[in-house]
């Protein structure tokens, strides 16, 4: 069986999302941040990284939300071959440059090592964040990205929404994304999401 | 034909790269960095996000590397579905960790707005791309990343090491790295672009 490793209000939620959204038999374990679980030795023999999500499956350990994604619900993705490619090209923003964008409020020590560094980085998020979500939002076609089709980059959006409060945006100021955040909330693997104590 | 918007020194030599493995008829048009050519009002009318590659095709424009990458050559992924899933795995580390620790270096405007805090994000690039470079370097099998086959996530991986000795890394710390640059530039593909003013 699957064994999901997972944090609440990380990214990894997408991927417990989609698990839901499938009816994949999986076992969710919960990473405590708080606790710092995830740089314990035991998960670090699970992902080096120190990181979640981590997906156990019977032929190795997966990481990566978006490549973890396309592994579980390949049937996710549009099927016409430009759309997936622009289907990807929307993952990889939100990998590379929306989660990046938002880690820089908690995790400027990835890449400086001065106080007040992290507090500039921190001050900028509600712009780069706000910038990020005006690109989406160019590109949510309504109510999910795509239109009616719920694809893997909405599960993957959808996480990344949990964050916009604390990085001081208003998601109300980009209504595709505000409804397609509703949306989703809306959807039952959301409610099955939050009985386990994952949203 | 497509039409390649490209820079020589950038992650999109890998796009070239591969549009070169498999003969694609495509024409390149070199976006001048220094001239701050990715700026241009045309150019961001291709690409909002004002970065290459960009890849005009018959079906649309595409960015983001890797995305680009599938949608040429999608026969350059392993064929088995968990190989593939480590593929994109690897694709969405090099995408989202170590070219984002990379930017560090000369990018910092886009995540903080002080001198001081550029400066200390410059002198930590050292450290976290060694750390990406044992990441890697740990994964590799030899001399490509999944062996003999050479793959999308190697002409990837092979962009990103050009900027290794500006970031004050010594790729000869990393055996199998290096051998992976030393192959891939063996390769005919990498002539072409040396003679097309990419690399």
């Amino acid at each position: 069986m699957l064994k999901l490793f997972a944090t609440k209000g990380t990214i990894s939620v997408a991927v417990a999302l989609v698990l839901e959204e499938v009816g994949a038999e999986y076992e969710l374990c919960l990473i405590d941040f708080a606790t710092e679980d995830q740089r314990s030795q035991a998960y670090l023999e699970i992902n080096s990284k120190g990181r979640v999500p981590a997906l156990v499956t019977e032929g190795g350990i997966l990481t990566e939300t978006a490549a973890i994604l396309e592994y579980i619900a390949p049937h996710m993705l549009p099927k016409d071959a430009f759309a997936c490619a622009k289907h990807r090209e929307i993952s990889y923003y939100l990998a590379a440059t929306m989660h990046i964008n938002h880690a820089h409020i908690l995790r400027g020590y990835r890449w400086a090592d001065l106080e007040t560094s992290f507090e500039d980085m921190r001050a900028k998020v509600p712009q780069t964040m706000a910038e990020s979500c005006a690109y989406v939002e160019n590109v949510i076609v309504g109510p999910y990205i795509f239109g009616a089709e719920f694809t893997l980059a909405d599960a993957h959006l959808f996480a990344i929404t949990q964050w916009l409060a604390g990085d001081g945006v208003k998601i109300q100021n980009y209504p595709k994304l505000a409804q397609l955040q509703r949306s989703i909330a809306a959807r039952p693997s959301a409610a099955t999401l939050a009985e386990k104590g994952l949203l």
